[in-house]
């Protein structure tokens, strides 16, 4: 006997747990005026490293703060506190996904008051943790120019409940005979409209387009939604 | 009240039911003598291409067919029938993984007998493929320079479900900084003793080893367990 409708009614029941809570960590952060973003890619994309050098930029405006999904390891939680921001990682162990109740646990105690940006860094992974909101304000998906333009048409989920594409490692496009006309074609295909960026960590390439862009979702959700948030110590 | 608890029990008893079918899967295969890789990786790390080179390479000296995992499109399936093979593809919709039974299905109705090599393209993913069991008489799992030389610590569970490491897309390691070194002392942190090996299918340069590899398994595997199989028509 099959067990497959059993598996699919209780991941339903998980799904909207995971909403109702998402929802509730969702109206906490506004009332504290933090604006979350939520970035997911498969492993090897770059989410380190663009966050490093994104909470590095921000730190000298803004009080930033990062949570890093992983199966195993602190490194990147290592790598990303250098920039001086608050930084804490969730190891999922065999988990494919960070969700809500992983990061109401890691938030606990935390003044959420004290923020003004909270990144999260998925687990590399560019299935599963399209199901599952964390509350964020913003969605940021990432591909990377080694990993050949077809993929938002092979992992549309992810693509179609993200809100942002953002194409890194352009450094490299011309070594991978990237095309970059072609990829964007898919991400439209995909997703009429979306916002795609592109970006070089390693060069800086496309990097300030990249924050202005954070910054500037982050004042639309201000000017709309979010309570003021104390003036910057 | 948290779901998590019947969550697991019912994940214990899906890889308990898969399992089971893939000890079946592999008796059928062993019995016809058809020798099984699963291809695992993230997305982008060079699956298809690699499988395109292999099947073109083996095709003239052996009887191969392919099964491709995706979560959409038929791209992949596409691309592998124009070495000849007999290519079918499985669209998984929003599963993060093949399966035993996805395998049972897709080859209802093949005379294995007829086969000498199946190669299973897996869902791009470093996470889920690892607790599936296809049947496989072999488990590849490749990583790209592009993703960094720390894959193995931060998905250790795929690694070590893995026989063999195939680092890709050698041909741009220098200009990603690849550091090999770093690179293999991870994998052999992880699952000491793990051959490993390099390759560019764009240049060609590995490729001969990696072939060789591939035989000269199914040749230990034939001489061990695999019943004779019928002479190449």
């Amino acid at each position: 006997m099959s067990q497959t409708p059993r598996v699919v009614e209780v991941r339903k029941n998980v799904l909207k747990q995971n909403d109702i809570l998402a929802r509730a960590l969702r109206d906490r952060f506004r009332e504290a005026g933090v604006f979350v973003v939520n970035v997911v890619s498969s492993p090897g994309a770059g989410k380190t490293t663009l966050l490093e050098h994104t909470l590095t930029d921000l730190q000298s405006r803004y009080r930033t703060a990062s949570v890093v999904g992983d199966l195993a390891t602190e490194n990147d939680a290592r790598r990303l506190a250098r920039s001086g921001a608050l930084v804490e990682q969730i190891t999922t162990g065999t988990v494919c996904h960070l969700d809500a109740t992983m990061i109401e646990r890691v938030i606990d105690g935390w003044d959420l008051t004290d923020l003004d940006f909270l990144f999260i860094e998925n687990v590399g992974n560019l299935v599963c943790p399209a199901s599952y909101d964390l509350g964020e304000n913003l969605r940021f998906v990432l591909m990377s120019v080694t990993e050949g333009e077809d993929k938002p048409l092979k992992y549309p989920t992810i693509f179609n409940s993200a809100d942002v594409a953002v194409i890194t490692k352009a450094d490299i496009a011309d070594a991978v005979e990237f095309d970059w006309e072609t990829a964007c074609n898919n991400i439209q295909a995909v997703r009429p409209g979306m916002q795609t960026l592109r970006v070089s960590a390693k060069t800086g390439a496309g990097m300030p387009d990249y924050v202005g862009v954070v910054e500037s979702h982050r004042s639309q959700m201000r000017d709309t939604t979010l309570a003021p948030s104390p003036a910057r110590a």
